[in-house]
């Protein structure tokens, strides 16, 4: 058994020394403020992209009115006055009144009481502060300032009139779709449901970014706004809910301790929501082979939740790494909130007419941490056998698909090798390797995850055969060349 | 023939109408600054992905260690004083001393008096300024300020602690590749070249901005940091050259006035950066079948190229509705400048050890502003006919490749045609519509560049057949529906 500590470190080194993912400007390190900031190299990246196209693929497929567009980062400040996120996107934060130091109330009262604060007021997390005496993690001193809140948005001045910031980045990818949404529905030929999704990045500025991935300053998110008619929550708008009502999907109930499987007509939520639901698990079991027991839906209670998400699932996933089920996606039913605060800001309409009768559309949020669920698959596909490091990616999201050896550098095996890497590379990810002995360039596509390698031997010229060696089990096969196309489209889709 | 004046306005109509692009946040305009900030709709939003996934596709397969990376936005102010741009990046402004509003003096001056002062010094515009007597294009007073220099980056404080601006919005991807080049350069086994492409969001702070999509405040780069030993620029590194030296690529010199076509080994640059040149052309002309009139590369001399770009080529595309040829993406030997500077700043040595001796890489860049070419093939392909509007885009970048329509909307025809839509989905963008006469279908797929639509009729039902109307010709033939798949994969790849 490998450690929790071990394995992010394992992780952590191999995404450095590989090309997963390093910190932005790292060769400024201890020079700038870099906290939260993360590139991905050129093997997350390859990831990153197989991920978003297979999020697309899945979820915008689910309807035919469903569609994606793209917002910009930069949006008035109107916009967040009109979506709450000026009054009430903010952290609770401490200062100390001796050195200056400012960090965040909650996570220092957990760090340092092991209290979860979550939900406490500013008066109430000051009170706890002072009665236990808590000092400045700094400068040691026990002088604290109250907790204060502090807004999580990067203020922008657009222009060069403007002093006072008037605009911000966005902290989400919805209110693209919010925003996009009555030129959409015109173009779209005015029909319910009408679904945008935006792939994009969004900025916060945590005070204490932790947790590699997990709480980034910049970050991608992949989310679908549904706008319906409310009445549609009953429908079965996917047209699957005859195969799906006796299905079971894997839950902890706000009112429960553990997950448990439930038949999805079971749970006391509307078929479309369910819908959706039993959707979710499908792409994290079928397209991203997360195992059953590493996954799980958790019901957020009414005070969990925010006031406008009627009803709000996390998708969990059981990180050894962070040591528990972590959050990297979720389900929101948001009512007609958003659109209805824009209507009120903006003064214009966003009723459309359905089916003869004005309507304020609803929205459901599909809403995907990217760069969390990057992070996921590393920590759950990786394995720390014996002889290697290895990520058991499944083929669809390992950054290289295939490699491609020479037994040898001579003797022809290389021409003959490159030829085959130059005609694969067209269909897959690839990578050719001659350097060190076989053994070792086996354990370097392991630790990167790659399903397949192909040598390249003696016997390849004399039959126009190579071995294809599984990542898994390391087993070896002999196919012939004009084989292999067809051997990896069967594997791969 | 159509004016440049009504070509502009009818794209921007028919962008606004079916789902090309539109302002950020209009629901708020009037209320809001949102000058230079575009959304994608739908149909623009699935060009652009097209248009970045050939770029891909074309330009990292030009060597094999070419490869993608991501980074960040937001970068640390110490990344920007090492690029230069914190003491160079900057707009000259004046600002109306009476009423104090602030706009950019060189783009006032051309408006004003027709004179370009591009590369004039503050004093000069200042001066020309006051000899005109020109006046505020607010209040119109004559108390106007001396004309001064406004960064254009978007200042960001990263953390609760800093109350000056510790980071920026970064204002080119470039400087993405140069801070993850160590790292990259040991991931990738320590060869050169080594290629780093990055595409994302850029951020600058334009005072005027105009001309839709051709000066934004925030947009979208595509861009290839190509890493050499200095000595590579003479080599083939491309394996290309015996096939292309005897080609001609299109190029206005920096001493001619009008571009014309010349051999590639009679330009005296290079051959590596030859190499690049010819594929950028060979980009334009095959992948985006931009028409060979409407191309060509500019020469900068060395008065208006940035003085660490050794050699610099813009690529230009003629288009109509800005009347005249407009620079889409550029081709610039920037020599050691940016390794170097960054390793002045941060003190961490770029050099590597490549064949036993010690280099300071040099960069060749190929950048591309993404959103300037979906612009470019916007103006290039849009036809007004007699009796249409259409977009005469080639299949790879059109944002739905076919419509699937039945004639009538019923008899089974709309099943059946339901039927062939399911199927074809899978491999391309496709639409099923069944509103209003086939007449107006068509026209409504011209209006934004479907190039074929297939229609289910009566005879359909006897003998499987469908009609396919191609958008050019209008022309119509008969097809097995079991022989689609292949018909428009012949078409497509």
């Amino acid at each position: 058994m490998i450690m929790e500590n071990e394995k992010i470190e394992l992780i952590n080194a191999i995404a450095l020394k590989r090309g997963f993912f390093m910190p932005s400007a790292e060769i400024y390190k201890g020079k700038a403020d870099i906290a939260g900031l993360y590139f991905y190299g050129h093997l997350g990246k390859s990831m990153k992209l197989k991920f978003e196209s297979l999020w697309r693929n899945f979820f915008l497929k689910l309807h035919d009115n469903f569609y994606e567009i793209e917002g910009t980062c930069i949006l008035p400040k109107q916009v967040f006055e009109a979506s709450g996120h000026l009054e009430n996107f903010n952290d609770p934060l401490v200062q100390c009144l001796n050195c200056g130091f400012r960090f965040r109330a909650d996570v220092f009262i957990e760090d340092e009481l092991g209290i979860n604060v979550y939900g406490f007021t500013n008066e109430e997390m000051t009170k706890i502060i002072r009665q236990n005496s808590l000092k400045c993690p700094k400068c040691n001193s026990i002088k604290l300032g109250d907790v204060n809140f502090f807004n999580m948005m990067f203020p922008i001045s657009l222009g060069a009139l403007s002093k006072e910031p008037n605009a911000y980045l966005t902290p989400e990818t919805a209110q693209q779709s919010y925003l996009a949404f009555k030129r959409e529905y015109e173009a779209l030929r005015k029909k319910l449901p009408l679904g945008l999704a935006v792939i994009g990045k969004v900025f916060r500025n945590e005070i204490s970014p932790r947790q590699i991935f997990f709480r980034l300053r910049e970050f991608t998110q992949a989310e679908l706004q549904v706008f319906i008619d409310k009445d549609m929550l009953d429908e079965d708008l996917l047209g699957i809910w005859e195969k799906i009502k006796n299905k079971e999907v894997k839950v902890k109930l706000a009112n429960e301790e553990k997950e448990k499987e439930y038949k999805i007509s079971e749970l006391p939520y509307p078929k479309l929501y369910l819908s959706f639901l039993y959707k979710i698990q499908e792409f994290y079991f079928e397209k991203l082979k997360i195992p059953k027991e590493k996954f799980r839906f958790r019901e957020l209670s009414e005070e969990e939740r925010a006031f406008y998400n009627k009803f709000h699932f996390d998708v969990e996933i059981y990180l050894d790494s962070l040591k528990g089920f972590k959050e990297v996606a979720g389900l929101h039913y948001r009512s007609d909130y958003d659109l209805g605060r824009h209507e009120k800001h903006s003064k214009e309409s966003m009723n459309v007419l359905w089916k003869n009768k004005k309507v304020l559309p609803h929205v459901i949020e599909l809403s995907f941490g990217v760069d969390r669920n990057i992070f996921a698959l590393l920590d759950v596909f990786f394995k720390k056998e014996k002889e290697r490091n290895l990520f058991c990616f499944p083929p669809s999201v390992s950054p290289i698909q295939i490699a491609v050896f020479p037994l040898v550098n001579k003797d022809g095996l290389n021409n003959k090798a490159r030829e085959i890497y130059e005609k694969l590379k067209n269909y897959f990810d690839c990578f050719y390797d001659e350097a060190d002995s076989i053994g070792r360039r086996y354990r370097r596509q392991d630790e990167i995850g790659t399903p397949f390698c192909i040598t390249v031997d003696y016997q390849t010229l004399e039959d126009d055969t190579v071995t294809i060696r599984d990542r898994d089990s390391m087993k070896q096969e002999r196919i012939k060349i004009e084989n292999l196309l067809d051997y990896f489209c069967k594997k791969f889709y």
